[in-house]
């Protein structure tokens, strides 16, 4: 009758505590409730579900993919070559691995759920191919038959569908989503394409124009389509142009008239649409999120509720033993705290709109705050507080202090810029390490280190490990230098790299700049997201290019002096842009070389070049690889990516301008408990955090027991939020507290197109 | 005591009324009010007024301007050269028109306004400089010196203060307002690009290492950072890479760092900061007008108030008298229908808040509907409705109809395709052509003309266009080949076009293309906008690029086997990528070929090598410019353009899903005497608009007075609305009707930044 308990918590900044509190409350509860808890209840089903929960299978199952996918590596056309055998071998150990994982989850999953759920569906056939593919290429590999691996290009099938990578699948759902609406705009767009083929060829086709090199300008109207299709990346821009123009200057109307209606509007329409679809899905996937974590604190209310008077309310105890249960290590005045602010009237129990509160109140961090003595305080107090010690502090602590730094960081810049191996020099940079040591030195002194030291100081952090590597890097290669009288060039690369990289300090001085670093840095973390999406499908496309095209195009050292080298050793290469341009090393021949050439394809300049060569070395129809290529990661993808930026910024700058807060944050303010988590960020060098608590627990006796203790909720700024938590935040703001919200059914159904309201808000809307 | 009266209604479609209302109403009213008519009320002030609204002082204007921007094409250096005596008479000539026009406008307006108003001062010191430097460059030449004609860049300020370029002011000033956000968006990028170069120099610098053209590769500090700089544009993304990666592949992550970071981060950050100022501008602007607007009406109300009852209101008397002096050839009829609508009660007069919706009233259009015969039916009855004519009608209203000419532009597309010199197919042609012109003289027999070819019909005008000009160049050409056995090359080119034109139709023939069209096509307008901001801009910096370049890069004829030829005329080019190129007729020595070179910088790809050639040509500073243009241009006005368009189909958007209705368009849905502008654009081949008429009319006997005599508002659809014009509409349905407003000092120093509301709105503002 106990449901499981869930894991005990690791404290992700957002953890998501609705799906646990209801297990817990079904736990918790003495009642026969358990219709809402999906599972089996028996101790070995919750043996089970602690199993499939526990760190060590998860982080076993991401091994087991990174394994799988880096199988790529070893296999024709290998990096690092290893037999067939050996590569099969490991697949089949990954496979099981992923089938074991899958049907872990099925036993702790009731069967409905389970088979309903499309992630299961992908793995299993995955599974299925993939053994099926293995066999057929090992059968035909016995007989000297060479087959295709064609079910590598499933492998990321694995990465996307691990519980934990929801972000990516919402991307690729985002990237789903657009498509239709995308694919009306595309076929406009081909059709225009044609149209003004069909022109150029009617224009230019018969005028007996050549290119620059010399071969036939526009003359058949496939190559054309090309040429245009190419000319709306911009990437052949000028040169498609001026056989036309030299020969009659009115033709450039023409490219005129197509690059504004191809390149500038249909590619601006193409923003449109995916910002449009990126926004629109967005945001009922955070309305279908709220809704259900509400949904599922309501059915833990509907558990624990008991009737008191009119109302039907949540005791304390089970309140207590609930959240002790979720967050097995909370300490009890923590407990006290989080229980003060629940409980308005101070009566004992909870009502539902304060129990509704329970996941988002686990969420707050609270923090012991008291005046930390500086450790060699506490250690010599005599000489810490001398005189000199003080002067040395109140130096340091000196706005000059910065000021100076930055000075010192500029004219190491200039040092950098000049000739390093002019001994003064190189004995310069020995003095300016000495500096930033002396520097860090100092604060530490000055600061009390743990406090400088905070796991958000990123960077005083930043400081550190810059030093800390230079200073290493630096003395190894010294010591390398010395005693074998040559220089280790990658441990010099990393030395200049960190020696340029302490510039960025400069940058964290002036407040302006700070400021758009912040949001950047902030940024940083969901724009993995895309990385993980970008990586799939370049995987994807890596390994059927890799199918396709290797060997055709090869490198060879730049001094190697066969004929061969300067044709990439292709002689359907020779004379060619791609050949003249030195290419050669952008090929499929190895995963590596693959995804970089697709990272160029990404960045979209030259692409025609790279596409024709590869065409050249094979055929013609080799462009619809590239083409294709295009479609996919630079309308769609980069799309979705600009889109993500400009709503990061959008939220970003909306919320700067309001206030946004919630019910909780205001009552932890009336406690006068909380403290702002910018009071602690905006003075860099953070003075204890006490220095806080005199103002505050000045307030009422009753609720200074807690402050007193030292104890406070961290509120957190706007600016150390992401575009997702802003969202959810806003929205919950808008939803009535007292709402019942609707079904479960209902909430699983929403939709974007049901979600616009009848009159559109002129301050927001647009 | 009487002010002047408002010009005759031209009738451009959404005309603002309030100015000319407010002096009306003091001319109206016999009171001495007039403290908010700030202009002198004598009647020669008042003829004085007339004179200068006047439409041929208007264009007269505007041909003085665009005769003094085309000065630059006969100036040296010159398209078509003219004696410098000839350009500066000219260009007296335009600045004395440009003087007499402002002092007129002097003389209609109150001091304190004009010297209030940049754009007069503006205009002064511009004509002030221009005369000085035509004095200075005369006399310089006069003793043979040359000197530069700085003044000329100059000229577009005539265009962008004459009043009529409200929208390209608008955008400049949208530009002027984002610089000091984007500034420091823009200094911490070039930081980020100087540290870039610094690593590059240390990185790369002392390995030896040569470019594909055998020049020593990142060597020179500044040489990287323009390169870095391009790499940013991504116009020489893989080729600056490559040497490194073909040294060592772990170069290449220095260069994917860096394009991930300033290309991709940094460039969507930029459109970010422009698009979100763009719209918090463009909502203040919208919200300023608005207030203004109302403000002027409020003032109106004042001066023609009465007390009646306990209430203020205006009579009947008064109200018609104010619309009959505002629209002079007002009919009787429309007048009352406008009268109907505002008078809710029938009371004989109207209180301030249907006042207030004078100036929305006169922008209804009133169109007279009645079921329209056909010509000739009404000439030829009996023949039209034999059965035989029927008949035909009905053949022509069907849709297969459609369906038959779209298979028929189909099949012509391919024979297009195909090798015209063929006798067969060029026969073909003709019969294409006939049958072309049977479907329009069938659907005008079939429809009634003018309905045909209403204002809005744009479909079918630009068939019957596309085919008489297509008509008129076959016959010509035909003419002239049978006359001189050759065909003109142009009138073919024009023909040939005007031929492929005409698939577009197919496009309109599909539904959901046509939705998507029609948003293009809707856009247009306002792109003009941007062209004329383009405009601007070029000219200003082809005159500068005129100045600096001419001359020191040459075209010369393919044929033309002079050395020179190959270089530009410009030895210092020998090798170098833009002789290569062929790239020797994108030079700067004349109007024309500026504003197309500037086109190509534009369009980014490939502006390192132009740049380059001109810093060859002359000298490295020369890469300057280039940059400063792909700054201003590219990262400035191409992402206001881009927002400009994400923003269009946003509203449109947010509108498609929402019902915003005006209160005047309720009450006129109300009194049935509306009719949606869709009705009548939906059935493409417009029946009469009366068909509409038996179905409204039946309702309220006391309203059908106007209905019956055929008289109907016309309510524009959200379709066919402009930017503007949505959000103003949107901003006046949150102002409340019977709000005073802020006061005349308080609008004009609205600022973007107090628009915004304490709590963002989920639905909308993310």
């Amino acid at each position: 009758m106990r449901g499981p308990r869930p894991e005990p918590a690791e404290e992700p900044p957002d953890r998501e505590w609705e799906q646990d509190l209801l297990l817990a409350a079904a736990y918790v509860s003495d009642a026969q409730y358990n219709r809402n808890v999906p599972f089996e209840t028996s101790p070995r089903a919750i043996r089970l579900y602690y199993f499939y929960n526990h760190w060590t299978l998860r982080v076993a199952t991401y091994v087991f993919i990174c394994v799988d996918l880096s199988l790529a590596l070893f296999e024709e056309p290998a990096l690092f070559p290893l037999p067939f055998l050996a590569t099969s071998i490991v697949e089949v150990l990954c496979l099981t691995a992923f089938f074991g994982r899958l049907v872990h989850f099925a036993k702790v999953t009731p069967q409905m759920v389970f088979w309903k759920d499309t992630k299961n569906i992908c793995i299993l056939v995955t599974i299925a191919l993939t053994l099926l593919d293995l066999i057929i290429y090992g059968s035909l590999e016995a007989v000297q038959i060479h087959g295709i691996r064609w079910s590598r290009a499933f492998r990321p099938v694995f990465l996307i569908n691990f519980p934990e990578s929801r972000q990516i699948r919402r991307a690729l759902r985002s990237l789903r989503n657009t498509l239709p609406d995308i694919l009306y705009v595309f076929l406009l767009f081909m059709f225009s394409v044609l149209i003004f083929s069909l022109m150029a060829l009617k224009l230019f086709g018969d005028r007996g124009l050549k290119t620059a090199e010399g071969s036939p300008y526009l003359t058949n109207i496939l190559e054309i389509a090309f040429e245009l299709y190419v000319l709306v990346t911009t990437a052949n821009s000028p040169d498609v142009m001026m056989p036309a123009y030299d020969f009659n200057r009115w033709y450039s109307l023409y490219f005129i008239a197509y690059i504004i209606i191809n390149t500038y509007i249909f590619m601006s329409v193409f923003l449109a649409v995916v910002y449009n679809n990126y926004r629109k899905h967005l945001k009922n996937e955070i309305r279908k999120l709220v809704y259900l974590k509400r949904h599922k604190m309501m059915e833990a209310f509907k558990i624990l509720k008991v009737k008191v008077g009119t109302e039907f309310v949540v005791r304390e105890a089970e309140w207590k033993r609930l959240a002790r249960m979720v967050v097995p290590d909370i300490s009890s005045s923590h407990l006290e705290l989080l229980w003060r602010i629940s409980d308005e009237g101070q009566k004992g129990h909870v009502d539902r709109m304060n129990f509704l509160r329970l996941a988002d109140l686990l969420n707050i961090q609270v923090v012991t705050v008291n005046i930390r003595k500086h450790p060699l305080e506490a250690w010599a107090p005599r000489v810490y507080q001398s005189s000199a010690s003080l002067f040395v502090q109140r130096m340091v602590r000196h706005r000059a202090f910065v000021w100076v730094y930055d000075v010192i960081i500029l004219v190491n810049a200039i040092f950098i810029a000049l000739d390093e191996r002019s001994l003064f020099i190189s004995r310069a940079e020995w003095f300016f390490l000495c500096l930033y040591v002396a520097e860090i030195l100092l604060k530490l002194y000055t600061y009390e280190p743990r406090a400088y030291l905070g796991r958000k100081q990123f960077w005083n952090w930043f400081d550190i490990l810059i030093i800390i590597a230079a200073l290493v890097a630096t003395v190894a290669n010294a010591t390398i230098q010395s005693a074998r009288r040559y220089n280790s060039q990658q441990v010099l690369d990393i030395v200049l790299i960190l020696r340029i990289l302490r510039l960025l300090r400069v940058i964290v001085s002036i407040q302006r700049f700070r400021v758009i670093v912040t949001t950047l840095v902030n940024i940083g973390p969901t724009v993995l997201t895309f990385a993980g999406l970008v990586f799939v499908v370049y995987y994807a496309f890596a390994i059927v290019g890799m199918e396709v095209f290797q060997g055709k195009v090869r490198f060879f050292d730049p001094n190697f002096t066969s004929p061969d080298a300067l044709v990439c050793g292709n002689p359907a290469l020779r004379g060619s842009a791609f050949a003249r341009a030195r290419y050669c090393k952008n090929n499929f021949n190895d995963l590596a070389s693959a995804f970089l050439l697709l990272t160029e394809l990404t960045v979209v300049n030259q692409w025609h070049v790279i596409a024709g060569g590869f065409a050249l070395a094979t055929h013609q129809a080799a462009k619809l690889y590239f083409i294709f290529f295009h479609v996919v990661v630079v309308i769609l993808i980069v799309n979705i990516f600009i889109a993500f930026i400009l709503e990061a910024f959008f939220v970003a700058y909306s919320l700067e301008k309001s206030e946004l807060e919630t019910v909780i944050e205001k009552k932890i303010q009336e406690l006068g408990v909380g403290i702002q988590e910018e009071e602690e960020q905006d003075k860099k060098p953070t003075d204890n955090v006490g220095s806080k608590d005199g103002g505050s627990s000045g307030g009422d006796g009753d609720h200074g027991g807690a402050a007193a203790k030292g104890l406070y909720c961290r509120i957190a700024s706007n600016k150390y939020r992401t575009v997702d938590a802003l969202l959810q935040r806003m929205f919950e703001s808008e939803i009535a507290p007292d709402e019942e919200g609707p079904s479960l059914d209902e909430i699983l159904s929403f939709s974007p197109s049901d979600m616009y309201v009848k009159n559109p808000n002129f301050e927001n809307s647009a």
